[in-house]
């Protein structure tokens, strides 16, 4: 970036203000990255800002509303992260209900020596596994676990077009006929907590939960409460409320699979993600349509 | 079992002298179970036996020839943990290839909230993986990895009716062509050791190597001296040599994913497996065909 443009770090302390006046009013345009608030309060600080070009697909915490009303163009790096996110999923699907990770630990310990045989687990092929949110995520997850001789079941706002997977209008619905439930909706005001309480007590003692979407979407009280006191199985997370510092009560359970949110935290897909960034401010400079805008 | 036959336990010193004669004499069958080398001193201490109904699919520590040679049937256990085995295979792969562990690790250590994000990790989709050995579950792994977008790619004696999978008539050829190599060949003595220094070094610098099949494949050695060099990127493991008492210097690598042995080690599966080991000797005891003869 340093190659193509003019480019000035925002200051660490997040306050606008300790830029120069003169640079924040050349500011065109904004190179976003992180789950951060990007609200009214930033963008009116540069009263010339025309673009938000976002790393990363979500951009829940981006005040797009406010940014329409500015005329300031958003946009994401959709599409090549999919791949990754959904690898991800499925990786933390099978890790949990498999108990690799207890497995591992069996061998490193030499409890298999010394204890024997490890604990069985539960199988995969049969069971049901409810999709919330049906977007590019969603269904890569499904194309996926349909591999797995899984029963595929999802909600989402109307019903898609899709190879034999059951349509559910609403989230009780799907989590009460799940075995395993991923979150797979986008983040912002519209999910926020519809994994509800009531919603969490459907997937059930039998159920595992898994979200690769954003802690928004959770009732993160309901569902600590939920796997303190095993009302469902088990939960595998990469996100959370107040990421990295996240509620220390997740870390005392023993039904858990955490991740720090890494679900397209690859080599590969990071510089893809970085290219299309820079592609999009590229396209904006040079007066061309933009790449992946999201308005 | 005791509800249908009259059972008698081996003594656990694997002494069959220490069974009085007139036991001895009665044992038409067996119900084995494990990885022990059941043999023909152990099988001629038994002169009215004439069958074997092992619990599992893989009999290679049986010696079946001897079987034969005395009209002694056998039985495995094949096909109903076919399923379960591929799940894990998969597991290990994402759970490797993404770091789950590691991952896991970060956060409740309280690294991502002090240390930062996560290092970054490869990606799966695009890669070439390549599958030794393409039985019931050589496929079905090929089956599930494909939805991964991957390219896959298999060793077998013979060319396979497979969807555009690209056949190798070489174990080096395999794995000099694989990102991720996974051993799926059935163990015993034409499989001995087969996954030699020179495959593994075929693996090479930025190649994953996977092993279900039985640690019998591999050369244990030249795979560990691989792995501290870092001459393969690193190694995911459900079956050794000598378990449950593994090699202790697997367990002072770092680029290594240990599981116990436990591919088929789900509640389901296990129902499954000892009901069809009890299908069989009641087809025995009953004189109809058995239902899953190896020989």
């Amino acid at each position: 970036m340093n190659e193509l443009f003019t480019v000035h770090q925002f200051p660490a302390s997040g306050n606008a203000a300790e830029l120069p006046d003169e640079v924040r009013e050349q500011v065109c345009a904004f190179a976003f990255k992180g789950h951060s608030h990007l609200g009214a309060e930033i963008m009116d600080a540069f009263p010339n800002l025309a673009l938000v070009a976002n790393y990363g697909v979500g951009y829940d915490t981006i005040d797009v509303a406010h940014a329409v009303s500015r005329g300031i163009q958003v946009t994401n790096t959709p599409d090549v992260l999919t791949n990754d996110v959904a690898d991800l999923a499925v990786g933390m699907v099978l890790s949990l209900n498999r108990g690799i990770g207890g497995a591992s630990d069996w061998v490193t310990s030499g409890q298999w020596g010394s204890a024997g045989a490890y604990p069985l687990q539960r199988t995969l092929s049969g069971a049901s596994v409810g999709i919330a949110g049906l977007g590019r995520i969603g269904r890569a997850i499904g194309n996926r676990l349909q591999g797995f001789e899984t029963d595929i079941h999802y909600y989402a706002r109307s019903q898609k077009d899709t190879p034999g997977w059951t349509y559910h209008d609403s989230l009780v619905s799907l989590a009460a006929t799940s075995d395993i439930f991923i979150v797979a909706v986008s983040g912002g005001p519209d999910t926020l907590e519809i994994i509800s309480s009531e919603v969490i007590a459907a997937v059930g003692a039998d159920g595992l939960l898994i979200n690769i979407a954003r802690g928004s979407t959770m009732d993160e009280e309901a569902l600590i409460t939920a796997l303190q006191s095993k009302q469902i199985r088990g939960a595998a997370l990469d996100v959370y409320n107040n990421e990295p510092n996240i509620d220390s009560r997740f870390m005392q359970l023993d039904n858990v699979l955490l991740q720090p949110h890494h679900s397209s935290g690859t080599i590969e897909t990071r510089k893809k993600m970085g290219a299309l960034q820079r592609d999009n401010l590229s396209a904006f400079f040079a007066g061309k349509p933009l790449i992946t805008p999201v308005t």
